[in-house]
């Protein structure tokens, strides 16, 4: 079985240029077949204030409307996501980019809540394992964008995590699969400001006592859920850290690693 | 050899909500391999205007800034890509949107012009036929944003009816390739006007004789000019005629037919 990189990374990344370009090169130059799945970064809100489309927030998440979801299309899967492809292109890696939609990749369906209207928020329902496997075997190098649809005509903003761990369970059929979620810290930290504290392997008993200790903080129990259930799925292996490290969180040297056992 | 239905529609069909929603479900009932090629209508400029990007002209011709490339392809590879491609898988065509840096389709060259400095727009170098061939043969239908890049990093804004006519052409090699004009007009007219004075197929000589007469209208030479270039360089037949009629376009029942002889 040949080995599969699913790599996302976070906005803070996006949102600093220098750091992109790095990070690009980096990433440019894993000699495997790889996934870069993005998210969206600040680039989207300041487009909404621009255009003086009020963002809803309900219990502090954003509701995506008619006029939000323009915008994310827009700005992940044509700014971003483009931009992205470019400079891979530069740097010798034939990228393509997708969004669900595209070659019906991701299938969602809008999100269904007991209270909250999310607007056009995507829940997955299934990955084209098929498709990302012929374009991988043609030595395409896929980004993806974190827009999907329900094959009834409607785009769908969804969570780049949560797409990321789909395609990496789709592809666990037929390749080792990696998943890196690739961000601004080194890693899990038993201490969220300090960098010193890094988690280095974290298995199932050890979780279960990190969130008992209340030492996972919040923004990454879903991360760490969505890496369990990842692993439970047939992939490989999951790895949290820094963008900046891509090459040794590949090579286990750094970041923190999620197992199951 | 298969057909290949190279189709560009223009920015008038995409600005009409419904006229778009009936092109496309026209689009999809085509049954042999297919290509659409969307311009971008006024969305870019509206969304400029909401940006405070100021829009030069220079002798009537858009420039392309940094910030007006950002514009068009956030509106034209993002939003108008995406919602064609997920209203296409609606009604049942596996479409799948491309820009020209995805696998590096249409690699193109900042403009270089002797007294004009068009900004970021780009001039076709080469088009990836292999590529689009491995598409096309996957039963893929291809939906192509009129935004090129440089193989540097740098994407380019790139005339959707000069894509169109390369991408005719690139195919020819393997295909039998039927290239449509679609747009607001009939075909071309003998009096811009008066859309009863379609002109239903031009040949070299007839040509000659329509522009000597100046009955053809500015806008539409360059078009003819493209046309005659492609059937040139093999493409099978080129038609020019209104977007609403495509099945009757590609019967040859209406429209403006361009042939060689």
């Amino acid at each position: 079985m040949d080995t599969v990189y699913v790599i996302k990374i976070g906005g803070n990344i996006i949102d600093d240029e220098q750091k992109l370009a790095a990070f690009l090169n980096e990433f440019a130059r894993v000699k495997a077949k790889k996934i870069l799945v993005h998210g969206g970064g600040k680039l989207a809100t300041r487009l909404a204030e621009q255009m003086n489309i009020p963002q809803q927030l309900v219990e502090g998440r954003r509701i995506t409307d008619a006029e939000t979801l323009k915008v994310v299309t827009m700005v992940y899967a044509g700014f971003i996501n483009k931009s992205i492809v470019a400079r891979l292109q530069a740097a010798g890696t034939n990228a393509m980019g997708l969004s669900g939609a595209d070659g019906n990749a991701v299938l969602a369906h809008k999100r269904v809540h007991p209270t909250i209207d999310f607007g056009f928020a995507g829940d997955i329902d299934s990955v084209n394992a098929s498709l990302l496997t012929a374009l991988l075997e043609q030595d395409i190098t896929l980004v993806m964008a974190p827009i999907t649809h329900d094959q009834k005509g409607q785009l769908l903003n969804t969570n780049a995590d949560t797409i990321a761990q789909e395609l990496a369970k789709a592809l666990s059929v037929h390749y080792k699969v990696h998943l890196i979620y690739s961000f601004e810290k080194s890693g899990v930290l038993r201490h969220a400001e300090d960098e010193t504290s890094l988690i280095p392997q974290i298995n199932a008993a050890s979780y279960k006592q990190l969130k008992e200790d209340g030492a996972v903080f919040a923004g990454m129990i879903p991360k760490l859920d969505n890496a369990f259930a990842a692993l439970n799925s047939g992939v490989e292996r999951v790895i949290i850290g820094k963008a900046e490290n891509l090459h040794a969180l590949i090579d286990g040297t750094t970041g923190t690693t999620i197992v199951n056992e």
